[in-house]
């Protein structure tokens, strides 16, 4: 009887277990039907089958290569870091519910209203991670990408009541949409004046430092250096991947975008370091006037994204929270251009900048510049227009008289999916042969 | 023997199974530690808990008021759609991983490189259901909400090279931002020149029009109707819930919003249909050159909130998918209406606009207009200016000389939270006792 008893007892809660495995089941089952649900729009994305495409086409090394193929290296369109976030999986991934984030305040007490406090939180630890940007006593301004900035930028430093445009000027080579975004509205408030080498006019002046600079990475510092100049650093490129980090900036006026950052370039979701209060509120102003603010969705991702990014560089050296972003995204770049150097030493045809190394305090180790873009000379006397050269091999760049530079260069993204970029060492072979 | 075995057994069997259960529950708490993680923003968001207070507060009808209280009625942040939204629950949500929409580009494809294919879709697929415009032969471009469409309209509308720059005009009282939107740059292309009634130059011009007017809430056409004139008909309120959709508009540039259709002001989303590939074009340019596209997260997010919409509409007087959107809409403000017009007519302090009633197709019976703003009139020949006359009971609204009208009105928002609502009726009926 005890013998049965215990038998039954068994009996039952093997039952009662097995009930509840079944009732697990069910639950984990209708969990991730409901998830797939939720998104119909996102998963059975058709029109952006990209990260899958690239990840089979990795492996792939024959048969991909076709020579009426155009290669398209003129955009510098990040989509290189896209197997890295596919290999994060889930921990990346934001879930927004329909009701929220529908008004169009994200912090009425903060001079920026729009910016979302958590994406104002993870800039900071992100920047404090890095050690690539000083944010005490700055304000946070969000932007629709770094190009909302900049605009916000010339807009807030230039007088009102101005006699005339204030000019702005950059360095050649300068970054081929300066000229355009800072005249094609022909403001009144600020005008282009070209390169900053020769501003030859007195008065005030706002000089724009893309530091690396795009195109040809070099670390720069202002040029003019006279009285009544007004600096806007676009910082779009100082992060560990591309370039030794020094030292933490300090300036007036510092931009920064998740596009060049984490290669989240769709998202659009830039952010301004602003010392003074004025010029921040002036910018916020335009922004309201623009696009009355910046997408709160994308804010939260990019949060999210940033977040991330930093548990990873915290976390250097240790294998906790994943591999961190920006070793990885540092060995990639640190291939493909020995790839890239390998394949033009070659030939006497195309050269390449040299840079110094230097000891990048976030990763902990000398580190090479490796910029996102190569700034390539075509070197042969028979080649005037760099561009059109390429052109005619299929391969698209961005000439140097886009830059305020000679048309000897061409600027080549070096932060495209792999296969564009083994396919363009693939050309360059066949060019030198 | 065989006792000892069976009990074996099932002991075996029963440690396996809980064991399986252990790791099914671990399984279910580590998904939903993950959900929980992957969007910590979202979920534990501390800035917006907004929908939460709105639904307690809906049932609680004492002790909210206190006199020193202000209430923000200046904006009109659509904050009242959040009890729609909550109500449809996950059907709403989005999900986005973190390798998703990383490139620039949308569609390579379309003439709007960075519209989300699956936002056109969408976009096509309402204004069919609504009947509200005609989308055959029109380009769609996407903005970063329809003030940056509007500054993109006018850009693509004025000569590159014209002797001086284009005059804007709208309608007074017309949308207190249209004056700011096309000077604040001191733009050499077009200039704002104020009411379109005293327009008294020859030569091309620019007219706004907003229909329902904002923020009167009348319908409108052009008042110039001069030659060379372009017209820009701005229809963020064209929606069956703000007043009768008689007929499907039909003109050469048309801007639409998610803000005033949804509610989702914070995910900065319009688009223009665009009859002219041209205009198109230049609209496009002038995206690209102030924030290179507009943020696809929010695009895929537009694009779930239209689909669901859609498939409420389409299934009007049917329960298979849900409230319709535009019936539920259309109940809310037509009580909100109702009681405001009973708080005004105990008394001839105040006056409000009165309405011609309309056949809608859309909700297929005779419907009111029903604007999203009321444009209050103070009727007291004591009270010159009726914004400070409201700020002085702690009600913020916004004056009429704002939309370049007469300071004896005010535009009060209709789509604010209940609590809000509730507090400005009660207010004005003490100001009225």
């Amino acid at each position: 009887m005890a013998s049965f008893l215990s038998i039954m007892t068994l009996t039952n809660l093997l039952v009662i277990s097995l009930a509840l495995n079944l009732s697990l089941v069910l639950r984990i089952y209708v969990n991730t039907e409901n998830q797939e649900q939720m998104s119909p729009s996102v998963i059975s994305n058709d029109e952006d089958p990209a990260p899958q495409r690239t990840l089979l086409s990795v492996s792939s090394s024959s048969g991909e290569d076709d020579i009426d193929r155009v290669i398209n290296l003129n955009q510098g369109d990040p989509t290189m870091y896209e197997k890295y976030w596919m290999m994060m999986g889930k921990r990346t991934t934001v879930v927004i519910p329909g009701w929220q984030s529908m008004s169009y305040f994200s912090d009425v007490k903060n001079l920026c209203w729009f910016l979302e406090p958590e994406l104002a939180k993870q800039v900071i630890r992100l920047h404090k991670a890095v050690g690539n940007a000083v944010t005490e006593g700055r304000h946070i301004v969000v932007g629709t990408g770094s190009s909302q900035l900049i605009m916000a930028a010339l807009f807030a430093l230039s007088p009102k009541d101005g006699s005339e445009p204030m000019s702005v000027v950059s360095t050649a080579p300068y970054y081929s949409s300066y000229p355009a975004m800072s005249s094609y509205l022909k403001s009144g408030l600020y005008k282009w004046a070209g390169d900053a080498k020769s501003l030859n006019k007195e008065g005030p002046y706002i000089e724009l430092i893309t530091s690396p600079n795009n195109p040809d990475g070099f670390i720069r510092s202002s040029t003019v250096n006279r009285t009544g100049g007004m600096l806007v650093h676009d910082l779009a490129y100082y992060w560990p991947q591309y370039t030794p980090i020094t030292s933490p900036v300090d300036h007036d006026m510092s931009l920064f975008t998740v596009t060049k950052a984490t290669g989240h370039a769709g998202t659009r979701v830039g952010w301004a370091l602003v010392k003074d209060e004025e010029v921040a509120k002036k910018m916020v102003n335009f922004i309201e006037l623009n696009t009355i603010g910046v997408s709160r969705d994308s804010q939260l991702r990019a949060a999210k994204i940033l977040e991330v990014i930093t548990s990873t560089t915290e976390k250097v050296g240790s294998s906790d929270s994943g591999a961190s972003f920006f070793e990885v995204s540092y060995h990639l770049l640190a291939e493909r251009w020995r790839q890239l150097r390998a394949a033009v030493s070659n030939d006497s045809m195309f050269s390449l900048p040299e840079f110094a190394p230097g000891y990048c305090n976030s990763l902990q180790q000398e580190t090479q510049p490796q910029p996102a873009f190569a700034w390539l000379k075509c070197e042969d006397d028979a080649v005037e227009d760099c561009e059109s050269f390429f052109r005619g091999h299929n391969v698209l760049t961005r000439g140097g008289s886009k830059f305020g530079f000679s048309p000897k260069y061409v600027r080549v993204s070096m932060v495209e999916r792999d296969i564009n970029f083994r396919l363009f060492l693939k050309r360059l072979s066949e060019i030198q042969s």
